[in-house]
């Protein structure tokens, strides 16, 4: 009887301990996602910055999912499509001196389930005559082909705002 | 043999159906979800609108994540906490004339998963000596108790900026 309990003690223990493994290896597993999540959009957003410190708005477009449901939100309300978004790239800064120097900075994650993050920051452009900057907002999917950008909210900071 | 054939194609018929059926029912079931979820969203929407018309800046913010960790983003910069947001709209809106009346409209779901949404839309404030508006964008998520504002970009229109 005593032998009984003692080995159903050891059956829970191992149940248990078996347990407590298991959710600290999904915990870990989930964490190392989110690190490499982490890692793949900064990927994509230095790859960005790059292509942008290039001139080329082609290849800065790239992270933007290539799709007519994609939106941009800023002042000049909501831009829909990839093409849309490119067109308007390209009518705010129509060439390299418009587009300047681009930095982005103080990134946050925030994931929303296991194939969305919302990823904060924000932007910094120096040009030859003037300093422009503001905070961005940007809703990510996980696709096939990895992350891209479904929505972007970007605005100018108040101190770069025309007085 | 051959009623074996039949009796086995008729098994195959009858899974067929049964699976088509069943995605049928998956497809109208997360239909009637989202249409429920968009219900859920838009009324907390209606409610903000409401509080913000009676001047009452503390039901407004009700439709916000109560967190530390509620991001709202515009043009100047990122404020952060509840009590942060709500300190932000007692600065910018002191009193019932600075409010003016509030309208959102041209509402888009784009749901993530399936406890997380984005919304776009656009804001209009009427007031005795001016107008404002522009677009925002909100991402939502599902809590026990509801959905909630996790994050907040606003920004005001180019047509309403200071020239």
């Amino acid at each position: 009887m005593h032998g009984q309990i003692a080995s159903s003690r050891l059956g829970l223990a191992f149940v248990l301990a078996f347990g407590l493994l298991a959710s600290i290896s999904a915990y870990a597993q989930q964490k190392d996602a989110r690190e490499s999540d982490r890692t793949a959009i900064r990927k994509i957003l230095v790859a960005q910055q790059t292509a942008w410190n290039q001139g080329n708005l082609e290849a800065f477009v790239v992270g933007y999912w290539q799709s007519p449901e994609l939106t941009f939100s800023g002042s000049e309300g909501v831009q829909r499509g990839y093409d849309g978004v490119l067109a308007r790239y390209k009518k705010s800064y129509p060439d390299k001196a418009a587009m300047g120097q681009l930095d982005f900075s103080d990134l946050e994650f925030h994931f929303l389930g296991k194939d969305a993050a919302l990823v904060l920051g924000r932007w910094h452009l120096k040009r030859e005559k003037d300093e422009l900057g503001g905070t961005f907002s940007l809703v990510w999917q996980r696709f096939p082909d990895g992350w891209k950008i479904v929505h972007d909210h970007t605005s100018l900071g108040s101190e770069f705002a025309k007085k």
